[in-house]
């Protein structure tokens, strides 16, 4: 996989970025990440790129380019030649088409154990709080990769965390974060190796 | 919970019964188990109560109990004084106006993290099928309260199974089925100790 090219796309904080930062240099992953691009002016992930010597890419939506933003933002991406796409905690939702130029390129991480918990409406805090009022005692994530339905791509990969008396939307959130970076890391490592099979939502991945 | 008073209804093999009568036999719960009650004329459960000197009770659905068979069935019941009831594979649906009648006094398993892959039509192999078709990488089982809604319960606790590459439905199940044994065993014990709250569909045990 070396010398493979990620770019992340992230509106946050960044620590699924870090995870990846953190994965190259410490020689876990052998890939190079290429650009870190927001939708945002400014972010922590922005600041993380900056200060890893990563290239940064804030691209908003504004009023001049709201008429073509996804267009503009193609463009962006093309030119920064990915052989994978990580959203790592990106607010935007993609029109189909822009999906469809990267058919299982782009991968994302979702904070439950999809199909559970997933969907339009499942996002942030929300997730948890869902989980915890379902009564259930083990949550998770789930990296996958990206199809025109939202959270409904082949599975690469999940991680459980159990769900404590006393947990908290928060509390759960954090746990669920911890698996996550170590998951959406395997997971980049496995689709970069190549060393893997789509069946259906299923992944194979032989190892 | 010495001399508390277990009731277990099945209609199949009666391997989440065995997994009772072995937590009783090794020491594990000290309940008694009152009586197998089964809506099948034979099958292997009722031959593991007669096998371990536990009451065997058939009672199949017949042209003359028809009409009133959930009545009959409840005469039965309380007739046992349960302190608890356990449906360990028990095939039947009861109405809602029996369940009514031992609230929070009735549990069952279920092959899945519940609230997925959960409610009517998710019986047997097919919950394994639709599983793995989904690509989830976990499943499990949950040791829930039974409630009016099928498999809507109050959770009191799951367990967690990898799903492997080459699992089938079949071998899926059987994994399965040995956390089940554990969860159930260990469901009961909570329930039967009374050391837990109720809050939702949470069911909150300390320790």
């Amino acid at each position: 996989m070396a010398g493979k090219r990620i770019v992340v796309l992230a509106s946050g904080e960044g620590t699924n970025f870090q995870a990846l930062i953190d994965a190259v240099a410490g020689g876990k992953l052998s890939a190079t990440l290429a650009a870190l691009v927001s939708d945002r002016k400014e972010c922590g992930a922005l600041e993380r790129a900056k200060r890893n010597g990563i290239k940064a890419i804030s691209f908003p939506r504004t009023p001049s380019n709201r008429g073509n933003y996804f267009e503009e933002f193609l463009a962006i991406i093309d030119g920064l030649k990915p052989d994978l796409i990580v959203l790592a905690g990106f607010m935007k939702i993609f029109p189909d088409w822009f999906i469809l130029k990267f058919p299982m390129k782009i991968i994302n991480t979702h904070p439950s154990l999809l199909p559970c918990f997933g969907g339009t409406g499942f996002y942030g805090l929300h997730v948890h709080e869902r989980v915890i009022e379902s009564g259930a005692r083990i949550s998770g994530c789930t990296a996958h990769f990206v199809i025109p339905a939202v959270d409904a791509g082949p599975i690469i990969l999940q991680r459980s965390v159990a769900v404590e008396d006393n947990d908290t939307p928060e509390s759960l959130s954090e746990r669920v974060k911890e698996v996550e970076h170590e998951a959406l890391v395997e997971a980049v490592y496995i689709v970069l190796q190549g060393n893997y099979r789509i069946s259906g939502k299923r992944v194979l991945h032989p190892e």
